[in-house]
């Protein structure tokens, strides 16, 4: 039976941060309703996808801060969006920040959410690797604080049962980490959804900073490739209040080949017709991992968290 | 102190399975010669540079197979470019199938050595990632019996000072493998030195191999930029005893960037300055490993070796 599946990264503008969720959610509706018509079975929308990207500010005031996470989900104000996709048999992914009390401790998280067609949430994924930095730097024009305002996601790298196929989740910095797609492939991932808000000013570094387009696209595609997975990949962009984000939303495929990109820095739906058998030929051949991985090879991955001294040489590794 | 250094891709076109070891060793030697004239520090050349490539043929005859392999190197045939280069005081990285026996147990590499400009050397790698297959399959027109010629690699991926940096060294489909550059990354490696052998016409898999040489450069790209190193990849390439195979040999930035890339398939001197400092910023930003990476999340790498089921949702992962 055919595996193909129409899909879509649901692209988004900027939120403005005087925008309402229920402003936002009025486009999302609008993104979800192009995808209805174009026969879209499964929409990608961003990382944070119901506020602007608030970790650009240094926020004492605790109550301001938390006006920003969603504590259930769907609240009042994604009700609609979740029904709405129901009613029209589209799941979707759905980056946000996630709050909530457990034992007395306030527990923050960069959050997605898998929803199926038949809108049932079949998975959650919390961002596993945080950019940026936890106290604030005057010199800078936007903090990047997401390693003050969440904790690294502690659900590992789950893949789920979804479209009739495996699908995992990713968020932002996480494409940038081969380990990342790796834990996935090796649970068989067909289709890896990731949003992202990625500013392209990171002040310092400029020589870095003008190829964020070209790395963003390398490292999904070689995620997509080296574990022949389809990615999509969905970008928050445009000018955000002042602070511009990378747009180049792009659905890539298990050759790592990009079938489908945006063109825009504004609300945007790229779609494509996907076949999840096509890793196969892959997964079959240059992947199949039971046959060409060596895990003894790998345990520094696991045994050493940062770089640093060179391993001494195997004994027998002389030059006779 | 500037650590910037002249380095060269050395590739080679095909080499004949009559072509005797003196005949390849003066291509090398001339080679090694225009490097001199440009100024070079440091070559690399080929995986298994000193023959054809032998994997391609199924051989019973064991005297036949030995035929390929090197015991001491160098050898009477390999001294003179050993001699040469230690005179021009070019150091350079070599790839080739090693032999030796052990406690009476025929023991066989795909191996590589990096030797410094002094002379020395340095370092020795094996291969760990063997693609193709152990038996024959009588349908291909070209064999590719690497798991039946070699082991895997017993030595890790080791890295070593050399060129007032830190060298590793892969060979061919160890490439595709994000684990080996990121076990060299953690090691904070700034070259890796990579030589490689790819046919381009694998029976029954055309959508693949069409896109052989995207997948070459897409796989040295991500690991140069996930580990902030120069990636220098040189093919021993063009149409070998009938099998056609990549060239694109190149040398490629800490950014990810391709600075320099072959024209040819011919033997072939592509060169490059690096500056071994260019990966500093990115090690210092966004792949500073030990404020980033989550090796808690990655324990599946080393656990798993192929893919497997999904793993079972984690406790209090429910959407609630």
């Amino acid at each position: 039976m055919s595996r193909k599946r129409v899909v879509a990264a649901a692209q988004m503008g900027p939120i403005a941060r005087s925008e309402s969720r229920e402003q936002v959610v009025r486009r999302l509706l609008a993104l979800l309703a192009e995808a209805k018509g174009k026969g879209v079975e499964f929409i990608t929308f961003p990382e944070l996808a119901l506020t602007t990207f608030f970790p650009r500010w240094m926020m004492e005031d605790e109550a301001e801060l938390d006006s920003f996470y969603e504590g259930k989900l769907p609240g009042p104000a994604a009700a609609p969006l979740f029904e709405a996709a129901k009613a029209a048999g589209i799941g979707f992914y759905l980056g946000y920040a996630e709050r909530f009390v457990e034992a007395g401790r306030v527990r923050r998280f960069n959050a997605a959410i898998t929803v199926a067609p038949s809108g049932e949430i079949v998975g959650k994924y919390r961002k596993v690797h945080l950019p940026g930095h936890a106290e604030p730097q005057p010199d800078r024009a936007f903090q990047h604080l997401e390693k003050r305002y969440f904790e690294p996601g502690d659900l590992g790298f789950p893949v789920f049962e979804a479209l009739g196929g495996r699908v995992g989740m990713l968020i932002c910095n996480d494409r940038r980490w081969p380990e990342a797609y790796r834990v996935m492939g090796l649970q068989d991932v067909e289709l890896v959804c990731l949003g992202y808000n990625t500013p392209l000013d990171h002040a310092g570094h400029e020589p870095i900073n003008v190829l964020t387009g070209f790395h963003n696209a390398l490292s999904m595609q070689a995620g997509a490739y080296q574990n022949a997975s389809w990615v999509i990949g969905t970008a928050k962009c445009g000018r955000e209040e002042g602070s511009l984000m990378l747009a180049d939303s792009m659905i890539i495929a298990p050759s790592g080949e990009i079938v489908a990109k945006a063109t825009t820095m504004e609300d945007e739906l790229v779609t494509a017709t996907i076949d999840l058998d096509m890793g196969r030929p892959y997964k079959e051949t240059f992947f199949d991992f039971a046959r060409h991985r060596e895990p003894a090879s790998y345990r520094l991955l696991t045994e050493r968290k940062g770089a640093g001294d060179m391993l001494p040489p195997v004994r027998g590794a002389g030059i006779d």
